[in-house]
């Protein structure tokens, strides 16, 4: 008997297989009786006839629970009524292991209770259905910057040097050599090979040890950060919209199961192609100051001042230019405004907030040295930085995109932590 | 004047571009002066007739040195004689930024300086071409996982759980909860996500904090670990074929210039398709002890032992069945011989040693437990790990590939540290 994976039945209609996986339903009227099993590529009606099937087969679809692991036998038959397309008309069925007593159960459960068992409810429809979506962005942020001739450079964890001054750092014992750091961004690292090999992009976990319990934050969270070596400001921010809403129409492509799944309103996602809507900084500020906030001049956005500006846009909003003050000290300086730096904030729709943040680097190494200072920190951490500015110096820009924030964009939930499969918060390590 | 990448040149033969990027070399007969130029997407000869220049154009060409950023502009010509295809007939020079005095001269520098070094050197001959071998081999794994139906899952670097028993631990703070523990792998993590998503992979920095200062070691590595629900130890194995198979098939397809800027004999390459020999662990130590070796059965294989068992093979060779001591706690017991495991290791050609490490989980909660126990674990730490076989077990099998040893095979390089961009060692941390 050949066997199959759900998601490959297309192949097999009118043929016999057999599917290995774990049942999620089962139900009988005593003369024809009904499993639904999952295998992980799909889910699948199986059809037993109690007339059509040996006496044991019909004896053992009656001790299935939830999660027993079954060996499923039958013919495949197309059905259009069911999600994927097919049935099963069952004549054989192994049961390969208990289920027990499964403690995720379709009942509802408190939060913590099912973080505490992640590694089961993993497996629910819901669950699955984020980690399809995931997949699909995660591999569409490949295809992305491998069709357009980036090359991908792994930037170290373990790191002496610090990107953002921001935040807090997890630290530990390295050898004879002090400290390392856990890296909180690749970025320093991907101008050094912005300049080897073009265009680059790193792609990996990053850290931060801030004490931050809202929906939008995790301790270890993915990012990807592209880096391109003749682009100014506003070139990246072309890549920018070009590079989030490929992504989002990948994931319209190959998610419309797992997006249905989600209840997500797709047609919103429709929307996003470039151009995305741009506003400055001083004009967000006199923005919100119109719509009555205290909000001054120099003072960062916080997630709210975010929500507000970004509320009305059926897009994702650029806004560019802070003050200097407020961001890192790489960012280079504004010709226009030197009081601000040609950075910009990507804002998602729908209230998501922050999901990309970029900037053209300071490429004069004089200039970046000051920032150095200025903002408190020691020269000698960057002296191979620096570096990059002495030696055949490059206008160069780039940005971060936070893997989790725009997967619980893209598939409308709420908080980031069901978006990654074992969150790490201030208060989770486990499982 | 339209801007153009070196690799993108076909289409614009006949037609003026400005490319911008860094000297290479430079050489003039006093009448005809030739630039070679790069922009980390290739390498291209631009040509300057001093008749045919502005002066000022032919006066800038005597002030390049080596790393000196330029925008080049000149008409595309077909040149079947360069390495790329093409050549400039060069019109315009602008000299963006000096190239100082570069560190990296065409003359020999040792290790310890290149390494210092690390974020210039990156833009020699040598690394790009390494780096681009690199990255292929990453999207191709994506590409041959993608292609087959697997989810990619991210798993936690920051973990309370151990994977491997061996080795030793990188720790940080973790808030209230004590001690973590940098990830040595993520395999415990994907085998639960396995019972939910059928085929799944991680892909991901790993640590070790060894003393190991040998070439095939780094601190911080990746590492790409997939894991497939009711796959046993050979459907392990041929996938482990097709993988290598693919992965060497598309770093021949994409790397040809790469490949011969690093004198790679391609020739050894192309013989790595499936099916690659098979050895039982029992059968190898017979062998080594036929050859001289005094090397005992319940011995785990060394270094040297690997490179005489793989030394004449062809292709990778399967090491199977290893005495239960030497493994980790998770391979499950082979029936056929309870000495031993269900287990392989996969060695490369050419002296490259172990790459790949795989096995069949062992899928009985009690054997498991008692394993645990037998090798002086905790059986706390692992409550989770243990619920994966208490709900619907099942048979499962996956195994881990390291990054940088294959990149070091696939290029023919001797020392994995030059395979990453920023290598840590345990005495390397900088840049």
């Amino acid at each position: 008997m050949a066997k199959a994976y759900i998601n490959e039945l297309q192949g097999h209609v009118g043929r016999d297989v057999t599917i290995s996986g774990w049942v999620v339903t089962t139900r009988s009227s005593g003369k024809i009786a009904f499993l639904v099993l999952r295998d992980g590529t799909g889910y699948l009606q199986a059809v037993f006839a109690k007339k059509e099937v040996p006496e044991e087969v019909w004896n053992a679809f009656g001790t299935l629970t939830q999660e027993t692991t079954v060996a499923v036998t039958g013919t495949v038959r197309e059905e259009p009524r069911s999600p994927g397309g097919y049935e099963l008309t069952a004549t054989g069925l192994e049961v390969l292991a208990p289920g027990g007593e499964f403690p995720i159960t379709p009942k509802e459960h408190g939060t913590q209770f099912l973080f505490e068992h992640r590694h089961l409810w993993l497996r629910s429809r819901r669950q699955v259905a984020i980690a399809k979506v995931r997949h699909a962005i995660i591999q569409g942020i490949h295809d992305f910057f491998d069709q357009r001739s980036f090359t991908h450079v792994d930037t170290p964890i373990l790191t002496g040097s610090i990107g953002e001054q921001a935040g807090e750092l997890f630290a530990t014992d390295y050898f004879d050599l002090g400290k390392a750091y856990l890296a909180q961004t690749g970025q320093l690292y991907v101008e050094a090979a912005a300049a080897a090999l073009g265009k680059v992009y790193c792609f990996g976990p990053t850290f931060r040890a801030e004490k931050s319990k809202t929906r939008r934050h995790l301790t270890e969270f993915w990012m990807v950060e592209p880096e391109v070596a003749f682009n100014d400001s506003d070139a990246n921010m072309r890549l920018q919209e070009e590079f989030l809403s490929f992504i989002v129409a990948r994931a319209l492509e190959r998610c419309r199961e797992p997006l249905k799944e989600l209840e997500r309103d797709t047609a919103r996602l429709e929307t996003i192609v470039p151009p995305f809507p741009r506003i400055t900084y001083s004009d967000a500020i006199a923005k919100l100051q119109a719509e009555g906030s205290d909000i001054k001049w120099g003072s960062d956005l916080g997630a709210d001042d975010e929500t507000a500006l970004s509320k009305d846009s059926e897009k994702p909003l650029f806004v560019m230019n802070y003050p200097k003050e407020v961001k890192a000290f790489y960012m280079k300086e504004n010709p226009a405004d030197p009081r601000t730096v040609l950075n910009n904030d990507c804002l998602a729709p729908e209230g998501y907030g922050e999901i990309i943040g970029g900037s053209q680097r300071e490429d004069d190494h004089d200039k970046l040295l000051q920032r150095i200072v200025a903002q408190g920190l020691d020269p000698s951490g960057y002296t191979w930085y620096l570096d990059l500015r002495k030696y055949g110096t490059f206008v160069h820009s780039g940005f971060g995109l936070g893997v989790e924030r725009t997967v619980a964009w893209i598939t409308g939930i709420p908080h980031i932590r069901e978006t990654i499969a074992f969150p790490r918060q201030i208060h989770r390590l486990y499982p």
